[in-house]
């Protein structure tokens, strides 16, 4: 390729919102050591400022308990589990986002579950008990974590437009839900953030739709409108796994245009926020795709666009502690996770924590196409570079500046962080030892570079390469050189 | 290069003690909590069995201790800090190699000092106040850890053949306090190992001469003969720092059989144990070589060869808190160390660390030339190869084996793990920030590489690269294939 | 009352196994955070040598998979789970003690299931899918852990005897299922350690008989014979809590002593180990009484006394991680436990870390009646002392020694160690805050005393007290008077 | 005693200001692994905001190098050491209160040394290199901590009214070192904190009169007055040790109060802050009253009424890491410190914890005498009782309350809380084993005690013993009483 010149003074809009929200298991297995480890360590690494999962109501969380008393049924709730899950939030830097869902089985209007861990998605047998139970549990939050609790997102179940999901994907019965429950939290406290209706992407168009033209009817303002995007064909499964083609990425973009198209075509919903509450390639936990360094730069090229037309969006999800589809049988089965069992970060870990890194570095965005991202702010400047399954390639960018500059570079590609192979090629042991582990931790690491670029005549190239599902992150930054009393580089270099 | 073909029916003597003891900065500085981090990751990614360092008995640790009763000078002992420092080793798995020394200025017939700490090195004014000093010493000691301290290796002094190190390097003196040592020890308990002469590499051939024809003399048998091994020219000092040009390694090697040889040339001593009690390239705290990829690898070729005639040999030093020539001004001014202080592993970090899982793989050498060594187990083969400051190079080996093998490669080299090139890039800043430190320490990590080997015939080649001061671990294992059901890598990476 | 004068030549029969075994709630919870704490902190505390627990294959631990495969259906195993949680008992030092049971859901005859989780409590449909079930497991545990598992005890089922731990507490169908299970295991290995019938209470001694009749005339020799000790009559309950009376000490100390002759009455088993695979006072996990100081104390009896006639006994449980009655709703909920949620140690904590530590202090038992033991080794004595609801009392113990003697006492009573008052005076806060918790965890430790004990005319004497439902341990050792140069204590005390 | 009534509306001036200062061994000492865990106990426990010591200048910081280049002698400053003891105070949440002192040997005119540690303690030979070391010092700080440093207390050197810290304790030359240094940073940056003199309490009142007077003289305004408290008469030194007799406690209180008065005497220093930048009883590191339960009730009076006439007090010193006179030869050598070596709390330690919590839970004083203090906040009551070296006695205090109360107390005693004395019982062991220290640690904690306090007629008792040398915290607040559905603590008691 050419060069690319960098014109500092662009201001290209890039809403860099990487850390807002994350994706998790089911909330019952925020209990668990493998889970908190790996979501220490993606707290660590990372750091994300919300976390959603499914099973906030579920039974293993055990909120919602009946109990006869004088031949008489009566209802109590134990929050013993839930605070123990939040707590461990909280204490690693990260807040809930209360995905309302789904239903405790002695609650429930009828039988069907979803997922290994089986729960249950049909509406309430009464409505009365449900948002007695949601306005119970807010309080108690409240009581117990003070009034942060008024700025935690809440949003009312999870894709009901699939049968799975909400019995028969029932619109009407799903917009009584919304209503009940948003009605009977903002009566509580209309500080609340109650949004909805958390769609997955089959007929978007229409749920988004008529999800709005319901609130207009009924007078409803919701904080915000959510959704769901996924990436992928419909899977091959073979055995326990799934395989399937990605969709070109900027099509599936427009997808999410058109939900925001729709919300500003509402007067009364024009820029509310849209949060995308899931996103990912493959949308099962056994994709096989998640564990490849081709999902890492697949998503460095949604990163640098999600935030055109959405608020948020969080992938699903942070680590493979997971069980929707029973326990697996490998470390690398194709989780959502960024992480492995056994707390071996993958490729994907490091998308997340170069745009991270790029976000504390500076959010003035000065260029973007479809292979990186560059911002400055007054350190110097900062980047990504990535390769969606395409040759080796090397980009010359020429920055117009003077002096000398420091380039910092870390690499994660097939080559050097990978994770994935270095098991094939250990021949795919199912449950590892303690050796095995520390070795794919080990060589699961970026690998750092470093240059000293002086520009001439008001211009610095630099040059970096981005070898097939690559993605490289940079910093240019002006170099002070400061050489104590008698030390000199290239002598030490040179005299032996 | 052509093939190198494997006879692994090869039975070559190697003696890999590499683990055997290390090095440290004066035994005062093992209060510090920067020395016992450093230690504490040398322990846990190499694991010494052996620490060796000056200033058991210099002042900063306290242990002699006159005062006035009566008119009359008395002496009592303080082993507050000493048993604070063996505890500390014992904690980190490492036992005491007890160097005897230096004078505790209450005790000296002088006023000379070494180094910025002020050891003094001249004799005792009253051999009986320092034989019971050392006897009250050992006493304490195996009250406190019990019997295994008949096992912990004594070492009369340190270098007596410098003049700083002993007040005119008055050999005769010498003599009589090795003498007096060992008789006082011996007749407490004849169980400890006693050795010396501790000597550098001047005059070593005449001091280890004249020391055994003493010992035979006076009927002494001492435990071990020790001295110490650096392989470079004499240093240009220019401001803080030291430049110096290496040895030719393998006539280095001849200096070190000499002692070997004088040794077995007494009938009374054949055969005894000989420990270099220090080694490294460069002798001087400053040596900016030590912080080198080039000095890992000349090292890779020392470790390979440094058992051929010496019972044990002590990398000089383990770590950077050192303090001889004053407080370092950067974290990378030519310690000692294979730990840069914050934690940062030097390159030459690894050579230990790779000699050390060679080590653990197995001890049947079936091939070692000037840049190769292999060792075979029942686990498969192992081998380390390195490159002393030549041009990149490839080298293929035949195994004659046949089946599927796992290919696992870890390389240090300038381009992986280079953590003195990244600081000289980022400005050589003298006092680093949090950020800084946590960069470098996560650069200065080795690459991992993998591969399949399916045998051939009855052969299997592998190819390792080795670039200029680069050095690879490799292990060679059979490959037990266990793909789960249904999963297919070819098909993972090819499916999208 | 009067002095108890000492013969330290006694040698008084007494088997303190007290960390030879502890209980657990279902292993499936092994894999969360807050079990995980309370065992680490009862391992670094006491330090048990196994753990025992149900639902090795319960559908939560995952192991016993199906699938169709072209019709099929066909069997997989997946060890996920069991690894990670056998992997952790390994790190904290502790082995598991193989309970085979529950049923696999799909492997079940019938639907009857048990607890709050659901263990399905029916045979197999076919017995050979559990054998073969439980050999795989055995192979795959050899091949991860090694030989160490052939040392492992086995037990097979737990509590048939009762009809809701095996459907209708079919006795002819639990020996075919002992009988099948005892003989695959053994033709596998024939050195695996087996053992049954892992009865309860009722109608144990019909049950001990028939097993023993039936082993015999089938020509099977278990590894040892289990059960288990209650010592609680029925329990009234109210609300979410039971409460029960405690039975008589003694007495229920007979109840073990006929399983001992039941066994001695077959020559074919005389001697045969027999485990109490399960003990406590209160037998339901709301058993208000386990949280108490007067369980502290009646346990001390109980340990006084559980080694005469077996060779192990498990208390049932380490911590209060358990559900098998749902999710407790308070801190103090009268679990199983040693240690309540939040990892706050109950008083019957310390009474097994008081016999763990005489234990270690020496095994030669010279004292022992019903409030109190004393041991003696070459360190010293050692002894229990303890107070089951009576008044406050003192005794005073002679022994026949001479010189100066240190008395270091450990005091856990109402007034120095009790949580659970300090939780009720608080207000019996149902979901404890940060402060809460660790205010709780710092009141729940022992109250530590000593003196110096001057022996005259070849006697010393100690008083020591034991307030109502008090425990109180004690070890008096020869004083060696080591003052340092100008210190004098009463001095120190009485200068000011 | 009678009953206590108290008054709520009562609004006691009581600048409890405990947690503003703690006093270190020289800051050298801070590199160390056993002062960093002492701190480290100190800073979770309590937690102070500034620490203040010695030796920032002493050649073991090795901040001033000089060096010979071209015949010329040259200045080089070396920030190592500094940033890392300054790096561990910041991570531990304190900050420096920086002590400009002593003098590095090179720059000194003379050659006297105070200490074992040898600080150099004669003026600069030249107050250009000082006042040079000091803004180039400050500017390094500033560059490393950011804009923070500007409110770091700053301190022109210590104690110069003693010949021993202060070449023949001349007071102009001391004037002229305040002069010259207060200027220098004013005039680099006139927002630094600058105070002085920083006398001991020998001649304070010709020293503050003088002093202010010197600085009016000047037109020199210093940001506060600093001075030292000890309050004990000289001490008779046996052997290691220093014994000596308490001062009554009011009457040194009255000698602070005079140097308030001084500096209310001047116009322009009137309500200047005085910071007492030493306090403890004996000022000898072998004062053998800190190891004592004595010491903690008396510095309980103290902490009462420090603040009285004081901004802040710094107690000398939160640890037994020291050197001052030497390496301690056992662990209870009667050291400044608030922590043992071996991290074993002393008494003092939670005096300092009580008064700490004290704050945390209000300001407000409602009762001070001399032998408690009481504050009320919105959580209900708090206070501590002391006992100096009288009778057991109790109080009772009346609240005018109504309603249920839990009363929380803390009690630290000669009976519950002793290390000292086990240690003496142990024998006085001067090198602990690992079992030693941690039996000490063990013991050395508070006895928690709770109640159930119920107002009637609008009053509300509580009795609290305070038992020779015995400090108690308490806490009273409101009671909400939440017992679980069918929890009875009453009938959990008698139930058996």
């Amino acid at each position: 390729m050419g060069k690319t010149v960098i014109d500092v003074n662009n201001n290209i809009p890039f809403n860099n919102n990487v850390d807002y929200c994350v994706g998790t298991g089911r909330l019952g297995l925020a209990l668990t050591a493998e889970y908190l480890e790996q979501l220490k360590l993606v707290q660590k690494e990372i750091g994300f400022k919300n976390i959603r999962g499914h099973g906030l109501f579920c039974d293993d969380v055990a909120i919602y308990q009946e109990y006869e008393e004088d031949g008489i049924t009566k209802v109590e709730y134990n929050y013993t589990y839930i605070d123990r899950i939040f707590d461990s939030y909280l204490e690693l830097g990260i807040r809930p986002f209360l995905e309302l869902g789904f239903m405790p089985e002695k609650m429930a209007s009828g039988t069907q579950t979803i997922f290994y861990w089986k729960g249950n998605t049909t509406p309430p047998k009464d409505y009365k008990l449900w948002t007695d139970m949601v306005i119970a549990l807010l309080k108690h939050l409240r009581s117990r974590y003070g009034e942060e609790v008024l700025d935690w997102n809440i949003e009312v179940w999870n894709e009901p437009n699939l049968p799975g999901f909400w019995y028969k994907a029932d619109m009407e019965e799903y917009f009584r839900l919304f209503k009940e429950t948003f009605t009977a939290i903002k009566a509580y406290d209309e500080r609340f953030q109650v949004g909805g209706p958390a769609i997955c992407g089959v007929n978007d168009e229409e749920w988004i739709q008529k999800f709005l033209e319901f609130c207009k009817a009924e007078g409803i303002k919701p904080d915000s409108v959510t959704r769901h995007h996924y990436t992928v064909e419909f899977p091959e499964r073979i055995g326990h796994y799934d395989y399937s083609k990605l969709e070109e990425p900027v099509a599936r973009l427009a997808n999410l245009q058109s939900t925001r198209d729709i919300v500003e075509s509402f007067d009364e919903f024009k820029g509310l926020p849209i949060h995308i509450t899931e996103f990912s390639t493959s949308y099962t936990p056994k994709g096989v795709i998640h564990d490849t360094n081709l999902n890492a730069a697949y998503l460095a090229g949604q990163l640098s666009h999600l935030g055109d037309m959405n608020t948020s969006y969080s992938y699903w999800t942070f680590g493979d502690v997971f069980e929707e589809q029973g326990v697996p049988f490998t470390p690398f089965h194709g989780g959502f996770g960024m992480v492995a069992n056994g707390c071996i970060p993958k490729p994907t870990f490091y998308t997340f924590a170069f745009f991270k890194q790029l976000k504390e570095f500076g959010t003035d965005c000065i260029f973007r196409d479809d292979t990186a991202v560059i911002v400055k702010s007054d350190k110097g400047f900062a980047g990504i570079l990535w390769n969606i399954d395409t040759d080796d390639f090397t980009r010359t960018f020429t920055f117009p500046v003077s002096g000398e500059y420091t380039l910092i570079t870390k690499t994660v590609d097939e080559d050097t962080c990978n994770p994935l192979k270095i098991w094939h090629d250990m021949g795919e042991p199912p449950y590892l030892t303690k050796a095995q582990t520390e070795l794919l931790r080990d060589c699961a690491k970026p690998l750092f570079g470093s240059d000293v670029i002086s520009a001439e005549n008001g211009k610095a190239d630099i040059s970096l390469t981005a070898k097939r599902n690559g993605v490289v992150y940079f910093e240019l930054t002006p170099r002070t050189f400061t050489p104590d009393r008698g030390y000199d580089y290239d002598k030490v270099l040179s005299f032996h």
